[in-house]
Formats: C-alpha cells, structure tokens, sequence
C-alpha cells in the first residue's frame, strides 16, 4: 500500500487527508487532521493575511508536516487556495511553508481548484452532466461538468468566513447585513444559471464543509436513518427553512444544533445564506451533497494515474474498493454471484425486475460475506453495518439500504426494514424478499465454499419453481441446506420453490 | 496467516470452524459451518448409530472436506464426542469418515472432552477455579477447574438429542415426562455438587448450543443492549421461568420464540430442563455462558503451542487480537495510553478510582481509533461498534460497554450512555466521564501522531488541574487543540483544567 497525503489550506480549515492505496485498485482514507486556521480572518480590503492567522497556517503545516513523518507518508501534495491565492502577502505564506514547515504549496487558481474538484464529483457519483457548486471559507465556486469532465467555471469571493466578515454585524446577525448577502450571492450566480438554462439533464451538486454541516443539522432534524453525508439529497425547501433559523439564531445557539460543528457557529449563517440563494438561482429542487471535494480531486491522479485519471465504473470500483478495504474477497463471492444471476435470470417471467435490481442483486452477492471481518457469528448483521458504514460512492442512499438489507438477510431471518424504512420505496422490501430470496439460496448451494453446485437450471411450472442443483453429485448438503432455505424465494416469487439435484438425483431425494 | 479447521461430530450437530492465527499472535474465527446432522437420532438402547444419521453424518464431513481444500486449510484437527464414542457401530463410523471424506476422527472419550472444554474456558475468561458444565446434543459433562487447570470431570448421558427420546413423549411434552428427566438430572448431579461444597471462589461456567439458545431467547426478553453470549450472566431464576415456559410449549411455538434457533426447537425443550436442574443442584444464583467451547479448546494448542496451551494474561490478548484483526496497531495508541495513564495517576487525588478503571483506561486507550478500520468519518461511533461487535474474552460486558463508550467518546460529544445504561452501574457515567476526558486530552495531544508531547506533567492547585504538556516545543496545535477539547476532563475532575506547553511556554501562549 501507498501512503499519500493531501493538504489543503483554506480560508477557514487547513485540512490533511491521509490516504492508502493501491494505484487502480483500492483506496481508503486511513485519518484526517484539520486546523480550525481561519487564515483568512481579518484580511480585509488590504488583502494582507494578519500575523495571528499567518502564524496558525504555519502551525498547522509544521503539525501536518510532523504527521507525515511519524507516518511515514510517500509523497504529499499541499496546496493552497482562495485566502492565499488573494492575499497580498501570499508569496511569504508560500516562502515561510516551505522554509518553516518543508511543505510546498501548489497556489491554486480558480480554474484549477473547479477542475480539481469536479474531478472528485465525476469519481465520487453517478453525475455525467451536472452544475458543480463548492462553497469554501473564503470563495464559491460553479463549474459545469460535462460527460463527467470539467467544462467551465466561474468564482466569487463569497465564501462563509469572508461574506461573514463582509456583510454580517451583530450576533444574531442584522437582517439588513444578511438580505445584503443575500442580494450580493443572487446577482452574482444568477447570471450563470441563465447562461446553462439550455443544458439538458443537469444536477446540482454541492461540496464543500459547509454544506456537509447543513446536510447533518437537516439529517438530525428529519431523524434520518443513515450516517451518510456523500450521497445524501437535500431538498431545497429544507435549506430554505434551515437558513432562515440560522440567521435567527445566536451562534451560540447555533453551536448547540445537533449536527453542527461548534468550531463553524459563527460562520455557518453566512454560509448557509450563500447556499439558499444558489440553489433558488438554480431553480432545482434539490442538492445532491458530495463528500469528496477538492482533497479527493487532488488524491485521484495518484489512484488512477492515466489518461484523464478517471474511475471506468465508480460503482463496481466501490463495491472491490470496500470488499478490499476488509480483505473478504474470494471466489465464493463470485460464484454466489454468478449462481444468483442464473436464478434471476432464470426466473424472470416471475417477477417485474430489471438491470437495475440485477445490479444491486450483484453488489449484494459480492459483499453477502464482508461482515466476517467483524465476526463469523452473526456476520449476517455484522455486514449490514459495514455496507451502510461509510458512503458507497455511486450508489444512492437508498439503494445502499437496499443492499444492506440483501446481505442482512442473505442468511437467514424475517425480511424487515430494519429502522431503514423512510429511505426506501412502498415497494423495496417486497424487492428485498425476492432478491434475498435468490441470495440465499445461492448462498447455501455454495455452503462449503467449494463451488460444488456449479451453477442451476430453473423449471417453471404451474406455480412451481424447480431449481435443478447442477453439480458433482456430491452436493447433498448444499441441497439440502438450500431446500430449507428456499421460503423466502417462494413467498418472494409467490410460488413453491423446489430444489434438486441435477446430476445425482436419486442422492439428494 | 496459518489456517487450521476444527471440525467436531457431535450427537446433534456437526460443525466446522475456520480459524486464522498467527500463532502466538492473533486468531480469528473466519467461518462456521453447521450440519444438522442428528447422528444420535433413532440410537435407542442396541446403540446402533441408524442408516440415515450414519449418511447424513458423512454427507457432512464430505462437504468440510471439500470446504478445507476450497479454502486451503493447513491443518484439520477433527473429532467425535458422544454419539460415535457411545455407538457399537462407532468405528463404522470413524472409518468411513476416513474412506469417504479422507477425514480422520479422534474419538474423545469423556475425559479428554472435559479436559479440552476446560481449555477453553480457561483461555476465554478470567475464571481460575470454576466448575465447566458443558451439555452437548448425547452427553452433559461437569468439570472442575482449579487455578485454570482441567481437575476431573464426570459425565452423563443426558445431552439434549438423548433426553428427549429418552424422556420426553408429546407434543408439547407430558408433564410426567418432564418430571422424570428432571429427576434424573438432579440425581446425577447433585452428589457432585455436594462433593465440591468446600471449593471455594468457584464460578459456575456453561458452554454448548443449548445454552447460548437459552441465553439468546433471556436477552431477546429482556431487551438486552448488547448482542453478545459469551461473558453473559443467565440468572437461575430466569432460567428457571424459561424452562418452564418451554416446556409448556408446542414444538413449533417454540421454534418461532425469538432467539431460537429452529433446528432446536424440538430438543430445547429437554435440554433446558436438564440445564434447570443443574444450576438447581449448584446453588449458584447464575450461570457465565461461555461461547467457547469443544472446539476452541481443540484449537488452542495451535494457537499456543507449547507447555499447557495457557494464555498469559486473556484481558491483554483479547486487546491486541481486536487490534491486530482489524490491522490497526500503531505507535501512536500506545503513547496515547502512555500519557492518559499519566494523566490518571497524576490527578489521583481528585478521583477514587483504582487498578480496575485503571485497566479499562488503557484497553480503551489501545483500542481508540479502531473505528479508522471501517472509515476516518466518524470513526469514534464506528469505534464502539467494532468493540461491541464481538466477544472481549476477559472482559465483562458492563466493561465492555465502557471501554465502548471510552473509544466513542474519545474525539467529542457529550457523554451518554448511547443506549447501554442497562449493562451499566449507576456511577459509571460520572466514571465514563473522567476517563474519557483523560482519553481525550492525550488523544489530542498527540493529535499529530508524532509524539511531540511526550509526556505530561500536571500540577494540583485549588480546583485547578494545570496540565504541562513536555513536548520539542513545536507542538502548539496538540497543546491548543487539547486545551479545546479539556471540558469533558473538567467536569469529570470537578476541576478547571488548563493545558500549557511545558518547554516552550511563551509559544503556546
């Protein structure tokens, strides 16, 4: 494994990301340091960074330095962006980073910061064509991406620390300062979402630590059921309510919201103002939150080295990525997969489902086993946790429940919502009965793990399904074991279920 | 890695465990595999294993087999208890076990059985002298454990496949029969019992699938927070209400009682009542369930190979092996340990704690950032599911539980008892508080994995604990970032907790 470091010093956080990796294979972030900085504060009209902030940044870089030492980091990338890139006195940033700390900070432009973080959006989701927004401390950002590739973008230095220090007095802040803000965030993006009104089947996409503290605080409230930010849809009337309390509130008040990180109270009411007004000029209904941003955009080169170092499948990369990062792949894996697929399949005319309910049937049957990294014994939930642990970039939250629940239940057990009930469908757990139904029983034809049961033939009869266990004749227990297993398939299909061995019949009866 | 599978014919089932161990090192149990195989059924009084039973048996071990080359086993340790052991056609048995599954079985006689539970048991808790009462599906055994030593042990046929076709008729079982296998229990049991009254600090420990049936079906009653058997307390009188319950049961009622494993549903019964009588004759008020058993004490001896297979210190391995399977040992969660463990000697005065919180300081220490192995994202709750996840051999789940809550709220948050306050005591909380704010402190001081802090001094003044962190001077965002986090430290103190930089004082200021 490689160890690569991205550093990142922004106008509020100077922030490290430590990731491990294999280059086109797996990748997880092993920590992250973050430096409440504020390199910005004070600035002012004179652009100059003050001695406090300049003094903490570099702080910060001597401790993220130290870091990559003792950890024996391979190579660092360090850049810096909005507070350093408009300050007057950036050059000395630079110059003392390097002298004081080792670190060399790559200056980013505007263009490169949109391109980089449009990176991360188009390896982190599903989007090909989107509106990219990444609102940081000191600038937000638009960029368009197109085909999954950056196309063109456009910034304004209207980030939380600096639209705090440049329109909000007074705590809770002053009406007149917030609709100024307000006014100051329409006229600037407003324009653009003009411009793109002719691009068809765009979303909008967000990034950026503000904007992950509003999706919490909104997650809190609704009590959603899931620890996921990446991912996570935040619908505009939610944002507009939200905003509209923030600006209210103290921010003491603030920094006692559930959700909220105490260290953003003061400038999460400008913060989420900008927002508001981005996503009312937008004219969506809704924002899809990424979890990757500039760090992850700067971490991809590294992780897929050629060409435009972009992920083929982000959700098959996702679902290796996790398998990998538990050390659980195996051939098993695989053939309960390809046996799971035969049963689909095969058993089509049965049921209403198509390529995407066979996708999410395939991710399941690959991670059915990753609970075993926690335990053997009850390995069922333990792998219900784990798939529902962290984002799985690509797949949305409730199709990231949906498998959860396939390798839940891929044992044994009553299918249930399991607490997960308001991010699914009417219809997901009858989806869930079926799917899990063919999951189990591919699961105990191949009970011993030798891949015995080579692969099944499906009989449909009157209300009957007859699956034929082709194997060597030697698979009794595994036909067995799926015969008592076969329930779920049947009440999920609506049929009798009936499992035999192919070859050596007069065996298994 | 080395791979070893320990593979146990029992009366009622036949299981196969595949253990992963570096020996001397770490073990993990990778996968279970189960056969219902019932090999006693039908045995009656000519003690012939039937047709049907002998083949299922086979079938069985013929999937194992193929399951240790599926899966590259290195070594197969494989054994028969009762039902082979007690059969006249037994070494029919054992020898088509070797021609037709090229499985070897060692036939253990009762003592040996005994000798490798106790094995177990001494290897899976903190009980040096103890009686083992281990109730299979042919036998039930009573053992004697002194100063971690198998002693003697005595044997009976009463497991729980047996007493039901010897005892029990009916659906749900005549009364009289129930009172008949309750007599015998009692007459069996009772003079060993009476033997051993001058053996002092005994625990009672219970092993076996019956059992951890019976305590699943007691925690699924009681609302029980943790999903963890072994370590668990089953209370006399619970047992008692149970067995009662049961018996009064149809077999299919039972089979849909929460916790229970259907494929028992008809023995359980039988197996409860005998277990009743036990704990009965023991004058014991409860049972520890161990989840350990036959086949971790065949295993042992690889683990630890030499002099009597003895762990030395259980609570410390269990630690390490947690760490170790979750590839997240480093440097830096010794030195946290190391520094909160100053930390708590040095405020001794302010707090009335001992070895004990001492102890479960450290563990939580060690096991801080496991939650990194599931992702650096909220890693302080991922923490307490991966230490709640599976058993801490050593450990009582009320610690347990602490050690959890310790590693959840190492980073921040306000303390709760995140729904475990059942396992807890009443001060455990205040305790949870003091620890965890000691946690934090050093937690943060070495927030740059560097040791850069290397150690603290604290000095006591008039409700101040001033906290001297003795670093190279350059660890200005440890000390700011320690001192932001010392409220939880304060309020568990009652104290207010100031944090400078020890060499260079005027830096940190």
């Amino acid at each position: 494994m490689r160890r690569t470091a991205v550093i990142d010093v922004g106008s509020n956080t100077a922030k490290l990301v430590d990731y491990a990796f294999e280059p086109g294979v797996s990748f997880r972030r092993v920590d992250e340091l973050r430096a409440n900085v504020r390199l910005a504060e004070g600035m002012g009209p004179d652009g100059v960074l003050r001695a406090e902030p300049f003094e903490r940044g570099i702080a910060a870089l001597r401790t993220f330095a130290s870091y990559c030492r003792a950890v024996e980091i391979d190579d660092v990338v360090a850049t810096a962006t909005s507070a350093v890139r408009g300050a007057a006195n950036g050059d000395a940033f630079v110059a003392a980073a390097r002298e004081r700390a080792g670190i060399e900070l790559r200056v980013l432009d505007g263009a490169a910061e949109a391109r980089v973080a449009a990176l991360a959006v188009a390896n982190a989701t599903t989007v090909r064509d989107a509106t990219v927004v990444d609102l940081g401390g000191g600038s937000v950002q638009l960029s368009r991406l197109r085909a999954r590739r950056f196309l063109a973008g456009e910034s304004w230095p209207l980030g939380a620390v600096r639209s705090t220090e440049t329109f909000l007095r007074g705590d809770p802040p002053k009406a007149k300062g917030v609709r100024a803000l307000a006014r100051a965030a329409r006229e600037a993006v407003a324009p653009w979402f003009e411009r793109s009104e002719d691009e068809p089947g765009r979303t909008l996409v967000g990034l950026g630590g503000t904007l992950r503290n509003l999706a919490d605080v909104d997650q809190q409230r609704r009590g959603y059921p899931l620890d996921l930010l990446h991912g996570y849809r935040l619908s505009a009337g939610a944002l507009h309510a939200l905003t509209d309390d923030l600006v209210r509130m103290k921010a003491s008040q603030r920094a006692d919201l559930p959700g909220l990180n105490r260290d953003r109270a003061d400038i999460i009411a400008a913060g989420a103002v900008v927002w508001s007004e981005v996503v009312r000029s937008s004219g969506f209904d809704e924002l899809l939150v990424s979890g990757q941003g500039l760090r992850d955009g700067l971490f991809y080169p590294r992780l897929v080295p050629g060409g435009e170092h972009l992920l083929d499948d982000v959700r098959a990369f996702s679902v290796r990525n996790l398998l990998r990062q538990h050390q659980v792949e195996s051939a098993h894996d695989q053939h309960v997969r390809a046996v799971a697929w035969q049963l689909f399949d095969q058993t089509a005319p049965l049921h209403a489902f198509g390529a995407w309910e066979r996708d999410l049937l395939g991710a399941a049957a690959l991670l059915h086993d990753i609970g075993m990294a926690i335990d053997a014994y009850r390995h069922d939930h333990h792998g219900k946790t784990l798939v529902l642990g962290r984002a799985l970039p690509g797949f949305e939250h409730r199709e990231q429940a949906l498998i959860a629940l396939l390798v839940r239940f891929h044992r044994k057990g009553q299918v249930g919502d399991e607490g997960l009930g308001s991010v699914l469908a009417a219809d997901d757990l009858a989806r869930v009965r079926a799917l899990a139904g063919m999951l189990r029983v591919a699961e105990h034809l191949d009970r011993g793990k030798a891949q015995r049961v080579r692969g099944v033939e499906v009989h449909l009869g009157d209300g009957l399904v007859q699956i034929v266990a082709l194997g060597d004749g030697d698979a009794r227990l595994e036909v067995e074991m799926a015969r008592e297993r076969s329930d779920l398939l049947a009440s999920g299909l609506g049929a009798t279920v009936e499992v035999v061995a192919g070859v050596a019949r007069e065996v298994a009866r």
